[in-house]
């Protein structure tokens, strides 16, 4: 390494695949209190007030749910260029396309494991329509203070066959880094946290306990502050939607967590990562043992037993998925 | 631009003067919460309990107030050889020392004010002695539970002659970007935050009303959540800190902050960001008009006017300061 | 005292004038959450999520804006009549009437300033309709998530000719007891906070500037948490609400506190006790001093000129109000 | 009820017993940040820095751990008398003693499980020596800003052979109001939460599995905030205090809670009310079912097995006590 190889400034955008259209897009308007911008075919546009893109969430009608792409952008056109040759090395590029909606073109391809991705670098800066300006000037939009209000689509966390060759190829193609991962007995890395700049994940790989692949764990929105979090269960508790566990502290990332269904299935979640970054350009990755998950998340709560039989889209009871 | 420039990894610590030492010291680790790291000299070693280095502060005692240096780290041994070479064809390097307490070999200059600073790459790992260890293994140390419990150093305000030249330094010899600005009717640039990856600033200029060099306006430690600066503004009511403004946010950056004087007269800012990131690497810089800035603070709180008028060390009546 | 009178039990709701209805009723639904619950003439019934009557707050379209009513509820049927009594001995009473929507018959009297008041003891218990009905059982609403998302109407402050003789009347009719107050230099008291229980104040006494009878101060709402003044800050600022002042602590009653003005005029407090409870039977009265009051709010926020000079309804400007 | 009864002000202290003494003082002082007031015999009195008492914890070296005694303010002299005439009434006096440090003549009694109570009006107003002196002059004591800092003594959890004897007493004897409560399919009720005042409980009864009396299954201590809580889990976390659950929210009272053990075993709860108080002078008691308690917390954590579990003093295990 000759420097902080940043050439993936951000996770830019997702892409979710809801059986259940509208009550997705209520889910999203209402409880979390994302802005529609824009709608195309069967799919509606949504953007989080601090996002200043076009959409932080692509919501597209399918008949299973799950992921479909995610879209990364480049730290300038040079490194777009300079990864797309990287992947294309490794045989792992669908090639360009048009774009989006406030998406130039974007080169489309695949991790290891099969999840699509989108790497880009012309953005339409978003321009808030009446009604939507902020009072500040350094803010992309104003303040919904509509539901939890969520500020940033914050990672992906991807289950995957295996999640090693993915993890490696975000760090050797797209220049991440693992912060942490898990390391069981047997020497298998069954997750990795991978991040590009500060922030300290951006990206997740963890192992899909049914083998199968291309499958989504779950994505998450940061709140602005852990009391978004803890408000955000007695939003969902009263607007009846599905609490998985939480709110509670990870011990890995030490991220504040609250993890609910959205209706179409896919599992979301409220983060919160108080004042964290990573700083060190030269941190060791942390390795967690089977002895160290045991213990729980940080303050010792018991991981769920449903974030190893939940992920969309649901594979077949054979494959031993509850989903 | 060909990509992000990340070159400088992170703002490292800083060298604060005081000509009250003990009072300051009990300050810093009584009421902020920092930890003891060691002392040699008229020094003593301070450190955050969320720093993977040595020591963010180092307390030196001296005749005045002010700031002594400011020790940046480089993002890999090669970034740190760039950065010299462009340091010195610009006239400001001061050469090369052997380090300090948890630092190895530091290139010395200055910025263009005169403010001394230290670039560096090797530095040891904090290994925390036993009654230090922390529960979690992706932490430094132990949570101390002590005062305000700041977790890390998160930027330094100069005050210089002329803001200009100084954050066209900060960007063209180390990498540096400015996010905000003010600009006053006239032209003058008049305050520049500038940072180097996602933290949105981490070095600010303020033009200095008495037109003197290489002052300080105010160092700032980062604490985990909005509700530890409110605590914070407790902890100093009933320990007799002077709190000069806040708890408010600033429009300029977002920042919750509190201000206070250390017992020998450096002003102290404890701030949270609220989760705030810059992710666009195109950002374009904010400014700020003196219209903008007339109205205040970000929910409406008249800037305190001894923002302007107190800076360490104090200079002479004559020169406008009143510090 | 032979034992706490805690004869009226609490405050039970206000009746705002307004000459912006529609703006106003906007401001309470949208920016501060709060729910309709009927309507009758020009008034619109409204409640906040928290409380177990019919309504919190009933906004009364008006030629001026100001306080029409306030609501207080009897500890039982004997206390409600125990209280005519002693109202009636005072010469204060305005006789029964067939009450309001959600309450029965009620006892009209004025404060010794004129003040309207309502005691009642009968009132209706809120049965949620659809889509309101909360998942815990000890709630009477589900939790809006709408704006500000205030929890209850918490305390009114009036405006008074002179504040002693109305202290005096809330403590000897009607049980109350002084738990603050400042005394200016001259012996004047010139404001009292007066509570019925555990919560340190309820009804508020303020000297008119103006000389003037009948006015408001302001009536505050409490929130769950500081956060949401803090979040409420947020949105009042995009949401285009004057901010008079704050987010900050009074030394006095130590409440963190926001003031804003609806559209019609009236001052709002958004107000969160963190904690706070009086549980002494025999507190003694707390004086602040002219001396006091100049530090300004707990961590030294000067209090604001308007305070001193806009209450509602305004005054004409020779009676020096700039409201 | 002619009006409400308000003849017991507050829980005052609570005697705890521990076979741990220095351990368990170290808990209170450094990790709780209670403050040491006077020391008599095995004792140490400590106090929470909202206390206007002289303390509201004595801590007691003893063979085994569990409470021994909790102390109650009368609201008046006269009140007291009047509640001294009920409890002989029902043959649970123990009789006039002495007091204690900070306590003037107090009534010693049980409740029917053998709880051992005192009952007392005359006490000593809390002057804070030098250094302890508070900056505002309505508050105790200065905020200590150590560890935890909590606020007041909250609540006693006793665990009895059987509640409802107990409940009714708390009411029938004291003037107490059951606010909640949990009734199984056969009737039984298992567990009540009584009040005195707007404090939403004060006294808690709940079935003891062992069928043992006179036990303990908790005591609370309150913080100002539910960020106070989290910061809590941290500092117990690292400071090596097991943490038996939470945080999270509880369904019944929706109390915000932390559950450790000190180091003599006794549990103890951190605990934050979110501002809520019930205000309804009729309130209906809640009935939780076992259905509704099959639901687990408010946002649906498990309630911990270890809560029926362990009390303290631990009984045999042929008693079914796992403590």
């Amino acid at each position: 390494m000759t420097s902080l190889l940043h050439e993936v400034a951000h996770l830019g955008h997702a892409e979710l695949l809801t059986p259940e259209p509208e009550k997705s897009l209520g889910f999203f308007v209402d409880v979390l209190g994302l802005t529609e911008n824009g709608a195309s075919g069967d799919s509606v546009y949504l953007r989080t007030w601090d996002d200043y893109e076009h959409h932080s969430l692509k919501l597209t009608a399918s008949a299973a749910s799950g992921i479909r792409r995610t879209g990364l952008r480049a730290a300038s056109e040079e490194a777009l260029h300079r990864r797309v040759a990287q992947i294309e090395a490794r045989g792992l590029g669908l090639g360009w396309q048009d774009g989006d909606l406030g998406i130039g073109a974007t080169y489309l391809f695949t991790d290891p494991d099969g999840h699509e991705f989108e790497l880009y670098w012309e953005t339409e800066r978003y321009q808030p329509p009446q009604g939507l300006e902020p009072a500040l000037k350094n803010q992309a939009q104003a303040y919904p203070g509509r539901g939890v209000c969520v500020r940033r689509l914050d990672h992906v966390n991807f289950l995957a066959a295996r999640t090693e060759p993915n993890g490696e190829f975000i760090c050797s193609a797209l220049g991440g880094r693992v912060t942490e991962q898990i390391v069981l007995d047997d020497g298998t890395i069954s997750a990795q946290w991978t991040h590009f700049a500060q922030k300290s994940y951006d990206l997740v790989y963890t192992d899909d306990w049914t083998g199968s692949s291309g499958r989504l764990h779950h994505i998450a929105f940061a709140t602005d502050t852990r009391e978004d979090v803890l408000r955000a269960a007695d939003i969902c508790l009263d607007a009846g939607v599905f609490i998985e566990t939480g709110p509670h502290k990870h011990a890995i990332q030490q991220t504040f967590f609250l993890y609910v269904y959205e209706p179409g299935g896919n599992r979301i979640e409220l983060c919160n990562p108080c004042a964290r970054l990573v700083f060190a350009p030269d941190w060791a990755t942390i390795s967690w043992s089977q002895a160290d998950r045991a213990k729980g998340q940080a303050w010792g709560l018991a991981t769920i037993p449903s974030f190893h039989t939940h992920g969309t889209p649901p594979v077949s009871p054979g494959a031993r998925d509850a989903g």
